[in-house]
């Protein structure tokens, strides 16, 4: 049996899903959203799609996801990964295409000054329309990894500067997983887990009295994805 | 930018990593194997390569990294699960080809039986020659997943019959993880985790005293894959 055989017609896309913190605009709470791409051409013609693309043949897949972040929304993510290969064979009508997709996380700052054109709008994750092919379902399993790394990586360092104050930190997890944490609970668990260690620096000039800024613990790998990313 | 562009100039290849505990023929004692192919054209011709092959079009993946190992082995996997798709632009001589790689756990009994070609032969994962396009480094990281995935899943069970003793477990870590394991340390890990449960049953007729048997704890997944994979 012959391995690695190339096969003329099954074709190829590299898709990217895009999250970032905004507020909500009814409470002004963050939550996750993300950019989509409004297509318009069959299949799906109209409906929201994931930012993706053709694979270019001189562009790696994680270098054809950071184009396509790029293009979507001028920004560069703080972290991308990839997500899944997402094969069926019915997925897409009248085709037969595989799509690699990555994801992304970035800054709430970032997220503000992304550009937004007539045809990408940014939607909160937890509240999506029908979107094209099985799109819905790729973001609910990105949400899924999303959530799932918060309790055990540095994932949430993408979603903020380089010190934050440990409410800054606790926000960001409720963001993330929709719901309230109890501070002091939070506190003690992340000061348990080492993850993040006290700088000097107290943020101050809000309603509330100075706060101690941490940092991450640089000695430890944000997320540890094996040998394949080794530094 | 249109999203799920097909592309013609870019191949796709699907590849299996089948691992499955083998004695070593010097000590005995098991180590982490895997099937190879000899290449029988080129590039790379009569180099090692995985099992892989085209992507049938009324084929999705999974089914896809099944037929491989059916193919190659004869076998039907304990646990099958996608690795990653590896698409660096100069990974295949002359052509473009990005293979969505899966790996997969075979029981002892069952690689035992399985079938053997001229161009099939197992190999100790831990010493392979040179691999055909970027396979060693697919081995490699697919032995990183397994040995991660066995200290927080109930991955050593596709290894494992139904009952096993905790001498067996552990002889299933200390293959995987290629070191030995104190038997006290060990059993308390293990009690303490709550993912094997004891039998009534105790197994006899070796030179031991009898051992008791356990079982895994049936209302635990054995891994969270998350929202793709929910039953």
């Amino acid at each position: 049996m012959p391995a690695e055989n190339p096969v003329a017609n099954v074709t190829l896309a590299v898709s990217t899903v895009i999250f970032a913190l905004r507020p909500t605009p009814t409470s002004g709470r963050p939550t996750v959203w993300l950019p989509l791409v409004r297509r318009i051409r069959e299949p799906h013609h109209g409906l929201w799609a994931l930012p993706g693309g053709p694979l270019g043949s001189d562009e790696d897949l994680q270098t054809a996801a950071a184009n396509t972040l790029d293009e979507t929304t001028g920004l560069t993510p703080r972290y991308l990964e990839q997500l899944y290969a997402f094969g069926d064979v019915d997925r897409s009508p009248g085709a037969r295409v595989v799509s690699i997709v990555y994801w992304a996380l970035v800054g709430a700052e970032e997220a503000a000054d992304a550009v937004v054109t007539e045809n990408v709008r940014w939607f909160e994750a937890d509240d999506l329309p029908k979107l094209a092919f099985d799109h819905n379902r790729i973001v609910e399993y990105a949400l899924w990894r999303l959530r799932n790394k918060l309790e055990y990586s540095h994932i949430a360092h993408a979603f903020l500067g380089d010190t934050f104050t440990l409410a800054d930190l606790r926000g960001v997890h409720e963001a993330v997983l929709g719901k309230q944490l109890d501070p002091a609970n939070f506190r003690r668990q992340v000061e348990a887990s080492g993850q993040v260690v006290p700088t000097q620096q107290l943020q101050t000039g809000g309603r509330h009295r100075p706060a101690r800024l941490y940092r991450y613990n640089c000695q430890l790998d944000p997320v540890d994805n094996g040998p394949l990313f080794a530094r």
